[in-house]
């Protein structure tokens, strides 16, 4: 199987390696509208195919998938194309730039029968895996707060704010890791220097109190990835910069109490162990290629991943709006079904 | 000079420690409606006195000051009998719990030529007082943002909520950093059990987009005590958990420059050291207790610092009508002045 | 029951506090060649008595037991008097400055039926209980090594090198957990100043090939104290500097597997989760101070501290001996017995 | 310029990356004697060539220089057979498992004017390039000591035990950094399954009373890779692990002052802030591949390099020896010189 990598700036050389690490893939084609780009991708990987022609690209027949690696305002035109052009696509997060043009992209691709995956790396992490695991298998209880902080000193971007270049992640990992559909949204950003948002706080509202949280940053000296979930039972920090125990449990949780008098405590905290479980080590990008090589040939379309990459596009436009309007909550409209 | 301390509960006994080694004060007298507490407190420290009747000790004339550490709902009735008994008053954060009686309090001291001081035990720590001068020699440059996380596994209040109990500590140190009035404020709490919000996230805007956010927390199984301040010249971290290096200056900041075209890039990071200043170990509340001292000695009636309590608590007042609204922005009234 | 204690400087307030708050406890009297010291002492507790004269509080009959705080050379000489006085007796660490002088005091106290406890404060940590608890039930299998790390910007001692000061705190530690006989002793120490040494390394070994290593250290920028205990089964990391989380139990251990030819691998690993125990928070002289108190009324004498205080002062001797005949092994003789 | 690459166990790969994205090389030649490491950095770097014959790769033109990364008992009769074929040559830490070894080589590339460099990859890290610049101000002061711990759960090895495994990096790292020639080492070893030493202590002494200090285990559940420094004006941490911030320098340090009495403080300590210089974070092994070529394209024979390499086998072997007696000190000879 040959594949297209369609952008070639800070993410996409990356796509290409694991592609072409991945078992199935007997090549892969670099496509970019720079020749700068096309040189430097061709000098690190000298057996990979080059063009600035996508049209071109588009039209072999013997590419059967493409990633599209290009800025957030371009995923919609050259996603279309490429699903026009019969090939499965595989998008970098965010999916799209509205919630209009994601539900165009998954409805081609569901006529065409077409595979359309985004690119949640973190949801292929052991961490989050692991996470997952243990929210299942109940050890958790009630799922009380989602609380995520992602900040460093980011590179501006130019056609998107720091929602749109950030959140996705935790996005991404929240409806990962909490099966509620989401109730509202409300959001407030900061440009300091008369362009897009540079940091912004966003929360997200569930059912049954459960609540989101996301503060996002580019101006932050440190860096800091971390998230807290909160449950009944058993509470989880999950911090990225942490080099091993990344994921640790905490054996806290809060039980409420009859409540004998108001004076009277009304909860209780238990106090426990904290263990920190052994984490998968594998790069979570070349599990993300291996799964789309695997999709693309079961011919298993769409996968579900259209949809979660929709609900993520659904939340920022949503958050988008909030902030705009000074910071109240926004309500999510129904999501989007293929059925 | 002796000292009233009315209130033994979590906070009171380390007000006697205090006042108990400063000079200039030969005895401290326990109030208390609990014989419990007294009995206790008695036992931890043989020479101070008790008493079980508040009236009785706003009577006697060898009293020259009263510290109320009641809960937050009575500072209102307990401070103004202080007052109107003639006593300079020291007041628990926060304040009280309106910006109606904060008022009324200052206007009691300011007519009666009484000292009336908010505990504000954070603002003598080494470490604010430090960021405070980096900041003055305007190190930081502008500031930009300031982000503060204080969540543990906390005791539930029951007369306040976890914004009431936590975020006092937070807006404190802010304003006595940040020397610009706010113009509005919004809040999301949740409350998972029925009683009062257990972890809320406020923001307050000031002019020139400067933004302050807080995130306090009862239900973290990790205790995180940071803050972030953005500068364009320089950044602070400030982690209280920190054994030592408390305060860490980042030489990072973020140029403009002029824009080229709408591929260049905007803004350029400056990355470069990091330092981590000595910090005064001394135990902040016994500086206060000594400052406090001094005031009432020097009859330097009213400090400003009852003016910045009652800025604290507008905020939490606006906090809380915006919380209840569902998170939109409540603007600040004017701040009172005294004048 | 009134206890004397004798030495004010840096660790006699301490235990001042402490016995001040031990159940059983009426009184205490504090003694100190330096009127400066007893000041002070009787400003921070206003209800201790105060003498200059050691030889009047000793032939007092109300004073049931004494604690001795005085510089290490000065323990043998007062802690005898003591003991002739037929006091009770708290000794500060190390026990005394030569194995001889250690013997004598527990002959003394043995014959006079007399409590000699060491203040051996880490034994009666949180951590130290735990990692014996987790010992003792064998979760660690054998043990393989014991490395200590315990290093600071010091004060320079002047009757003492850093070996005898800061090494008596891990030497306690390793005779509590280890319970097995050492064998042998090396050490290497550095004086860069001119006086005593200020850095040493220590090596103590054990039969079946197990070994305690300690590093001890005025001249380090940093502090640091942290032991690794390997284990056949589990390994733990016990690091004092770790606000929570103090110690940590590792799911990782070698496994001999058959020597299948030279060029198969002879040890496998095994990798795992791993936990941290929750931690009691109680202060760890007050526990001791109680002990003392309890082994005193029960009349428990002479309690196996004493003979423990002597097996760190026998291993510190003998690495002075190595010490200063350039580091070579140096044979333990047998352990002194009761007996 | 072709490159052949000998051995391809777990470093090779690593410098075959390297010298395929260094600056003027054409072409490595992979060479292994296990089919299987062939195939493998074959799939990994399709542009690569294979072969397992050392003979006749050593035999073809084209080829001017040669890495050598077989097992350290292999070093010295392939290093020899490279020279003898008259390529330069890059030999893996450490050089030899003799001094004999050593120099044999080193007289070999001295004879036929080759380039003879050994892979010291931590000497080109930012880190250490940053320490050497800040002792070569002198803002160090006068060195007291070095002190490095280098422990993990590591790979046991089968002809070499942790010493030489592990300590070349700390032992290359403190040649580069103290400008002083070591006067003796000692060092213990344990080896708890029945074959070589599984971790290991070596001081290294110097005059002056400088002292290097070396923990190496591979039986750690945790890694730990930190380097301390000590100086007279001021002291530095390198902690490998943390994510940024690897070099803190302190402005810690001790003043001798005049001996006014035996009680009088003899030492004075300078407390002060502490700051973190920003590191350089290029691949250390690709500026050690680049250096490596630019040597040989300039035939600057032979570099320093190997006889520092020989320096770090003259520590180990004497290690070794005391190590074998027991621990105690083992002068070293006077440096290998080529003059």
């Amino acid at each position: 199987m040959k594949i297209g990598v369609v952008g070639l700036g800070y993410w996409g050389p990356n796509l290409v390696r694991n592609f072409l690490g991945t078992e199935g893939v007997n090549a892969v084609v670099c496509c970019d509208i720079q020749k700068k780009k096309l040189d430097r991708i061709k000098q690190k990987f000298p057996m990979v195919e080059i063009t600035s022609n996508l049209d071109s690209l588009l039209k072999r027949d013997d590419i059967d998938a493409v990633a599209v690696v290009t800025p957030v305002s371009t995923h919609f035109p050259v996603g279309m194309k490429v699903l026009k052009a019969g090939k499965h696509l595989l998008l970098e997060k965010p999916m799209t730039s509205s919630v209009g043009e994601a539900e165009q992209l998954l409805e081609e691709a569901s006529r065409r029968n077409l595979v359309l995956m985004v690119d949640r790396t973190f949801i292929y992490t052991g961490a989050v895996q692991k996470i997952r695991e243990i929210i299942e298998k109940g050890d958790l209880g009630e799922v009380l707060y989602f609380d995520s902080v992602r900040v460093n000193l980011g590179l501006f971007q130019h056609d998107t704010n720091v929602l749109w270049d950030l959140a996705p992640h935790d996005l991404s990992i929240m409806s990962y890791l909490i099966d509620v559909e989401p109730v509202s949204v409300s959001a407030i950003g900061i440009n300091h220097f008369n362009g897009v948002e540079d940091m912004a706080y966003l929360a997200v509202r569930f059912p049954r109190n459960i609540i989101a949280h996301f503060h996002v940053n580019w101006l932050s000296p440190v860096k800091i990835r971390r998230i807290l979930i909160g449950g009944t039972k058993h509470m989880v920090v999950y911090d990225d910069m942490e080099p091993s125990e990344k994921v640790k449990v905490y054996d806290k949780g809060i039980n409420l109490t009859s409540e004998e008098s108001v004076y009277k405590t009304l909860v209780q905290y238990r106090m426990g162990d904290m263990y920190a479980p052994q984490i998968e080590q594998s790069e979570a990008l070349g599990l993300l290629t291996a799964e789309f090589i695997s999709c693309v040939k079961s011919q298993k379309p769409p996968t579900s991943d259209g949809v979660l990459g929709l609900g993520v596009v659904r939340i920022l436009e949503a958050a988008e709006r909030s902030l705009r309007a000074g910071g109240g909550a926004v309500n999510l409209e129904k999501a989007f079904s293929l059925v």
